[in-house]
């Protein structure tokens, strides 16, 4: 529930959630909770879903405006909001009241944090894969095999920081040796290996064209074993994937390379 | 902090001081902090930060465990813990003990969302800007002129939700009648119009190709009234995103159309 999007409550209850394994829940999202009106309507839907389930729901609020919260607060579940948790110890904190204003997090108050994410993200789609190749641009440049997590993980780092991340698919003609492949070179600070364990990319590689030499064993081994080659030959950083989220393989190559991000969240 | 990513405490940590305007911080991300060792060493650098600003900071934190979290509750800041303030309440509610283990949230727990995550944005990839037309998997396609805002939608339904969206951008000889390109019509059912304020396309035309046609104040009004002139003639849902970030497109437009999102959050 929340006066915006619902992404921070979403996220805040997925995140407590995953703490009670084993128990099954239904998520149902109510974005857009912003005046008393749709407040009423929500309060309805919750005290519904109560009758139907025989349970009280859990409410993950983010709601901004006193009056709204007041509503809702009055609903037949457990009602946690995370305004109401944090804000008067923020306020006591800095010694002001806060604006109680809703829409600040995920709207366009900032066009230039706006501007900068699409910035990212078309520079992302178009240093994808090998193509285009303004490495001079790049914060960072992923390098790996097919399918070792490059373009997700750009994908991420641009919309979620505003990094500018290209990558750079290393093919079996790139991984005859061990040397950067030349289009690389000029750019070694800004490399980033990333590798996976054979087993998991041999399983990916069957999904997409099962049978294929492509997602055979040898030829993953091979070129896994080349790549880790290459990276640590050249003293490049690098990162096994295989039991990495996408978020987690961002951060981590945040951290570990020190770029800064242009976005945050 | 967090003792994963940091993605959930970034998030929360924003929501809340945005509600303080006026005043800046300075935003320092410390992930991975997951045990206690770390813990101390995230203390120190708290405590040289509180020195060194002659400011008490503001630690917006998500650790699960308790020993890690008693370690930071010592910081001379102000200690702001997801976990602590509603883990014990859910506990209390489902009358049962969370299991107070890290890396639930983010991690490869489920690896079928991270194959759905990963399957949605290549979708989206390779169906991106009227590109290879695999419409019969999509969820939603999205229609508009060039720089509405469909392709980082569609990313981040792609990443955020795992829903498989498409987008389509109409040229000038699409625009040239009201009816819908052949390409759609198949797909009435699943398109959903984005439009935008003239001077705000112009603008970021404007930025990409400085004094071009493309660009130009006659060339946007005709773009725009003849791609809204489409979708109302042909029923479709649509989006002025002017003052939308994407996430907040991305919510309204699973809002309109009841798509079932595949990931939460």
């Amino acid at each position: 529930m929340s006066d915006q999007t619902g992404v921070t409550a979403e996220t805040m209850g997925h995140s407590l959630m995953t703490q009670f394994e084993g128990r099954q829940f239904r998520a149902v999202t109510l974005p857009f909770v912003s005046d008393v009106d749709k407040a009423r309507e929500a309060l309805r839907r919750i005290d519904a879903a109560a009758v139907e389930d025989g349970e009280r729901p859990i409410v993950f609020g983010t709601i901004v405006q006193d009056e709204v919260r007041a509503v809702l607060e009055k609903c037949n579940g457990l009602f946690l909001d995370f305004f109401g948790a944090f804000v008067g110890r923020l306020e006591q904190e800095l010694a002001v009241r806060s604006s109680h204003r809703a829409g600040q997090a995920h709207g366009m108050a900032d066009s230039t944090a706006y501007a900068t994410r699409i910035d990212a993200t078309n520079y992302a789609l178009a240093n994808d894969d090998g193509s285009n190749r303004d490495y001079g641009a790049a914060d960072v440049i992923l390098v790996g095999v097919s399918r070792s997590g490059k373009t997700p993980t750009c994908l991420y780092m641009a919309m979620q920081y505003g990094i500018y991340a290209a990558n750079y698919p290393l093919t079996d003609e790139d991984l005859e040796s061990s040397r950067l492949p030349p289009a690389l070179q000029p750019f070694k600070e800004r490399l980033f290996g990333l590798t996976i364990a054979p087993q998991r990319l041999q399983q990916i590689r069957a999904e997409r064209r099962p049978g294929s030499r492509y997602a055979s064993v040898p030829q993953v081994q091979f070129e896994l074993r080349a790549a880790e080659t290459m990276f640590t030959r050249n003293g490049l950083p690098f990162l096994d994937t295989t039991q990495c989220s996408i978020e987690e393989i961002s951060v981590r190559i945040i951290e570990a390379t020190g770029i800064e991000r242009r976005l945050r969240p």
